[in-house]
């Protein structure tokens, strides 16, 4: 088993700073040639499973144009260039919710998109948060924030009111880490 | 808070039948116009949890183009049009592992990309699986399966060997849902 080799890219839609569109020649591991193989760069974001002194989780209500509704999220947003994840991570709780936590867990980092790529998710666990000011959402978007215990999390969760995968990944993940950690 | 409304959409790049980016004009919440958001149009696809009696679950080795790099992943692939994602999930787990299951539960459909869609990602539980034949993998991935008891897959998960946010996400809503309900 070995990696792909790219033998020639040429982008077909530069949206930048948002997304490139990348068709890619690329030599599989047994050889065989693929003339357009696409890939799809973009920024990466940082998103933040938040839990109270309370074990409450941070929830966001929000509209999200990829499932296109109205859904609960997590604090999350896109890393500026050069930013390291956790400020971009620290940032967005801040903006977002304005909670601010001194316990950080990084819980991994993927790349959003399993085949083309779409930049990278980093997700934190940000423990013992409290409110330390107002939020200040600076992009597009209205927010509405709500603390949920975890069995009301996950009552969301099997719902069907978290529409988005990196929320959904988030919450799995840092339910996962809470279980078997614990929050200290 | 409401959805945004789509005023206009041109599709910029055709990479049917893998993707179409669609460049969107918008009306937000506020009722801002943005002239140029881009979404992304792909298939869906669907991931499998799945673990055997002995309680393990079928890890897969393979290179990922997303990040670049040999991973561990889950038993995935696409949905074809018009396939239910369950029948989907079914498929994907016999060609990839030669595995086969009675009871499945849907842990969730998700939006891969939360701004620009990119799919969605239908998420299962397979309980109790059983090797009823050889793997027949038809696409362009070599693989290499590997039955994970949890406390190995969790490890993986924490050192990085998870790539994707599909499969980390599967294992985590996995694990949960083991966690907190049971297998049985």
């Amino acid at each position: 088993m070995k990696r792909w080799e790219v033998l020639d890219r040429e982008c077909v839609a530069d949206a930048s700073p948002w997304l490139r569109l990348v068709r890619e020649k690329i030599r599989l591991e047994d050889g065989r040639i693929v003339d357009d193989y696409y890939t799809i760069e973009e920024p990466d974001f940082a998103v933040v499973f938040a839990m109270t002194p309370l074990e409450e989780v941070v929830g966001i209500w929000h509209y999200k144009h990829g499932p296109g509704r109205i859904n609960l999220g997590l604090p999350a947003g896109y890393v500026r260039a050069g930013e390291p994840p956790l400020d971009a991570a620290r940032r967005e709780l801040l903006e977002e919710t304005g909670y601010t936590s001194g316990t950080w867990r990084h819980l991994g980092s993927f790349s959003v998109h399993g085949n083309r790529g779409c930049g990278k998710a980093h997700v934190f666990f940000a423990r013992d948060v409290v409110k330390t000011g107002d939020p200040s959402p600076d992009d597009l978007e209205e927010i509405r924030v709500e603390l949920l215990p975890l069995p009301a999390l996950r009552e969301h969760l099997a719902k069907g009111d978290v529409a988005t995968l990196g929320a959904a990944a988030g919450m799995a993940l840092g339910i996962a880490s809470y279980m078997i950690d614990g929050v200290k």
